[in-house]
């Protein structure tokens, strides 16, 4: 698998963590070392590994969870980063859309999440393909 | 000059640039060869330099462009890439509050801006230093 194809599993993994509400699997899609950042819609930037997962928790736990899908849009490539940008809709809400950026660094061998900020956006996501963006060199 | 230190240095030029309303210097604290990012708050993703650009030129020229005012929140290290998020306001709508997050990667010996998300968020900056996530390793 190149990077992009890396990042998109572990992409993948996280939205499948996410709608299955598995705490366990949502925390191995995050990285273990690296600094973590994440901006849920409307929130403050949370950036401690517990004050993340917890929130995480807090979400998956709650019995209004949503069931979030989602569709890739963009992926760039940088030196030791790979951003993805996805939509996101409630499948209860799907005329409610967020654009959510999603970041990926190499830990042991295998891309993590390291960054996540969602936000609301009027617009859901057009059917073209995905695009891959050129890395930085 | 550390990491941070540099990358606070093109995330005040940005601010410089966007509220001296300065397209040629905001045109300069972006990357000349590295992917960009850029979602405005509730716009969709954009990634050409041609698009990010004159997104920006758009912003600046139109005779209600906002006075944007920044407070640096959390500043994330990685290998290749600093994230630094700020609270964002309009001098005249100093209640309305945005919180952005402003990816920077080394150029040419010096970082410049790569990726730039905000959206609303419904509580300003706290009265606190800014904090310094720990780097990747």
């Amino acid at each position: 698998m190149n990077d992009s194809e890396e990042a998109l599993f572990c992409n993948d993994a996280f939205y499948q963590a996410f709608l299955s509400r598995d705490i366990s699997a949502m925390n191995n899609t995050w990285a273990k070392n690296a600094a973590l950042l994440c901006i849920h819609p409307g929130g403050q930037a949370l950036t401690g590994r517990e004050d993340v997962i917890t929130s995480w928790q807090n979400i998956i736990a709650h019995n209004t969870c949503p069931r979030i899908m989602h569709k890739v849009d963009q992926i760039t490539l940088y030196e030791g980063m790979v951003l993805i940008t996805c939509y996101e809709w409630d499948e209860r809400q799907p005329d409610h859309f967020l654009l959510a950026t999603n970041g990926f660094v190499r830990e042991e061998g295998r891309y993590r999440m390291v960054f996540h900020q969602a936000g609301p956006t009027p617009i859901g996501p057009v059917e073209t393909d995905t695009e891959v963006e050129k890395p930085v060199h």
